[in-house]
């Protein structure tokens, strides 16, 4: 797992002095290796620790002695697993208070920062830094999502494994990303908290600043079971949590992908000024889904006033709705998809932003040329430049008019139109119902303790 | 939208004839165009209408004349408008009568049938055929999800768009589907069902032969009133549908991705013997919200026997935990991974089926392969016989022991263990949560309509 967690470091590009310590090996993937710490001119900033339990406590106290103020402890086989774990755990806890040593873990698999090119965990990140922070009692949701979120276009800024939390614990994190500046929108996942005040404290601070999510899944029966052979956690029942999270201004996520797609229009999208939400679509399916999703999650779709209908339907085909959800059906006229409709939304004062169905680029053409070659020949490079010019323009709308604007589609980044949304922060949901429930995480970030 | 259609068709590798009709075109996409139906010396067994509304019917009129007896009306502009469609849609329902024509739509788009290449959607279908069928009040469920579909790897069997139902509604179809063999798990997206007698009667037979799963989204304001513009759907009040469901056995989906992750499952998997389910897991945080999400849709997750974990034991570090989920941490024992631990749980008798999060193939070892080149060499090639040999084993085991196996990864397709499990029928979902909602939904197929 070392070599694992080296090997990603690496891979990461940081570029600051990197030692291996090894026993017996003189170079680690290259990189020269040292026998001891002590060995070691420099006074390493961070130290990461992938140790068989028992030895861990001694040798921290070597790096301690040496100069080092922060760790991460990989190493688990502490207060989880029981018995001695647990004396190991105190032993452990102790060398980090006599010198001093910002501790993350143990148990943990450490921090990434992604805007320095630093990753502790053993799962490159493969894309730009962006406004996501995780803190995360689980060390997977910390780094095994990378595969997720670079298949959606989700960037995150850092990640936080914070293992079983005997320092630095998720509190600590809220005070701290509370006013880093590259954090847009903070994730936490939550198998119990052991000292409820502080964290409160630390999470109102937090959420006045910046929208929280939280995953909170120790109230149920398995859940604090499984939690406990996790990370030791103390969970505590359902409904006191959620009372919890609620005062604190955390919204409430129920799955690690809900958590994440809330965040992501969080960390990219102006907040909904309200909950009065716009349904654009090319079809009536997703349109009706969307609709019936948005009042079973707290938004209302007003039906639009006369004059606006009126303006649109200049725009639209006969067999179109206007009442919204606006159903364009088959509409070729991509400057009015794209721009003249959404301006018409956007300006009305009727809606606070608008979630669309039906943005597509070139790769449904692409496959059918592929497919039809020798049959018709039809140019698709030369419609590129007017279309990717107006899916830039439709990107911009939610900064000119200080309201979201999210998007829904069962194509994902392989098609050009949505990676370049995804890549410039207008997130796309891979269905309807998704992208509606991010827009109520925008409608309710507005007024978070409501 | 008609050539969209034709281009699929072609694409789909349809191998009939296929003769269409043009006004003034000599040839579209390669194939000799008719003037009229009357042209064409043969007689189609179905007809495809892409037209403006107000000759539709006339047309209608003309192929039944020559012997068309079967339809799909693709062109909207009927009763979902109102006025003038109100009427239209009348004469054409006397049209399709009086030649007794099968006849799919108007407003819809059509059916296809992979099993022998055909579709008359505008996209591409690019898998093998499976088995799941979608029959849908939306034609966008109906086609735009094969982006999805390809993703996931969710292979189906027929899809067909009803439209406004006017001679073939959904009732008909469910009797239809409930006896055709490639149809393994039936998806229904309902807007409004006006012959309610009719469709629970259809639904109660196709139910007992086959798992069905529905969404229904008219149950709220906005929602009846989106399918009303939509297909001129007449929805009913929430309640009511839900129970209307469940007296018919029809599991109820609440978004598009779970009518279709719990297909998936219906479609390739047991059905889980009971409740009981076994999380398996190398991630403690996947383990735990699998284990509070289980908690929250009816499934138990029972503490195994002391005698079972003993066993387990023997092949698990110490950090690991037994109790259920049985998280194996960090385990490099392949064998024990993917077959000798699966097999202990299968045949234990203590549990219906297996929920595992942590399988995975050579995906991560070639990207840090690739981005370590130089500074370390091993060959990845060496490992896939041995490794795939242990994931195909793995697949095996639902047969084997007539239970259930779902995995969960935040990988996709792009590795190639994910690969070959979703081919060969075993899901792999993209999040831990959405995997034990579809181990529920295997779990109520057991017992319909308790």
């Amino acid at each position: 797992m070392g070599t694992g967690q080296l090997a990603t470091l690496i891979m990461q590009g940081f570029d600051g002095p990197v030692y291996p310590i090894h026993p017996t090996e003189k170079t680690v993937l290259g990189l020269k290796a040292y026998a001891r710490i002590e060995d070691v001119l420099d006074v390493p900033e961070m130290v990461v620790m992938v140790l068989p339990t028992g030895i861990v406590p001694g040798l921290l106290a070597d790096c301690g002695k040496a100069g080092v103020r922060a760790a991460v402890v990989t190493s688990g086989g502490f207060r989880e697993v029981g018995g001695d774990g647990i004396a190991l755990e105190r032993e452990l806890t102790a060398v980090a208070r006599e010198y001093d040593i910002a501790m993350i873990g143990p148990n943990c698999i450490g921090v990434s920062n992604f805007n320095i090119g630093l990753n502790t965990t053993y799962f490159p990140y493969e894309q730009e830094p962006g406004g996501i922070t995780i803190i995360s009692q689980s060390g997977t949701y910390s780094c095994h999502i990378y595969g997720h979120t670079k298949r959606m276009g989700i960037k995150l800024s850092h990640t936080v494994s914070v293992g079983n939390s005997v320092i630095i614990d998720l509190a600590e994190c809220l005070e701290y990303f509370a006013d880093e500046p590259t954090t847009k929108a903070i994730a936490v996942y939550i198998e119990g908290i052991p000292d409820g005040a502080r964290f409160v404290e630390a999470a109102k601070r937090a959420s006045a600043n910046k929208p929280v999510v939280a995953l909170y899944v120790g109230g149920t029966g398995p859940g604090a079971r499984a939690g406990m052979s996790h990370t030791g956690a103390l969970a505590g029942d359902d409904a006191i949590y959620d009372g919890m999270l609620r005062q604190c201004g955390i919204q409430r996520a129920t799955s690690i992908e809900e958590l994440l797609d809330w965040c992501w229009a969080l960390s990219t999208q102006p907040k909904a000024p309200g909950d009065r939400l716009c349904i654009l679509t090319n079809a009536g399916g997703p349109g009706a889904s969307m609709a019936d999703t948005a009042s079973r999650y707290g938004l209302r779709v007003p039906i639009l006033s006369e004059g606006l209908q009126a303006r649109l339907r200049e725009h639209l085909p006969h067999t179109a709705a206007s009442i919204n959800p606006v159903d364009i059906t088959f509409l070729l006229d991509y400057k009015a998809l794209y721009d003249t409709i959404p301006r018409l939304l956007m300006e009305s004062g009727e809606v606070d932003g608008i979630v669309m169905y039906g943005v597509f680029g070139t790769l449904l053409f692409r496959t059918l040329q592929a497919a039809l070659k020798g049959r018709v020949d039809y140019d698709i490079e030369n419609l590129v430049p007017m279309y990717m010019g107006l899916i830039e323009g439709f990107s911009r709308l939610p900064a000119e008019y200080g309201k979201p604007v999210l998007v829904s589609s069962f194509w994902g980044r392989d098609d050009d139109a949505l990676e370049y949304l995804t890549d410039v922060g207008v997130p796309v949901y891979p269905s309807p119902e998704r992208a509606v429930k991010a827009f109520a995480s925008l409608s309710r970030a507005q007024s978070p303790r409501s």
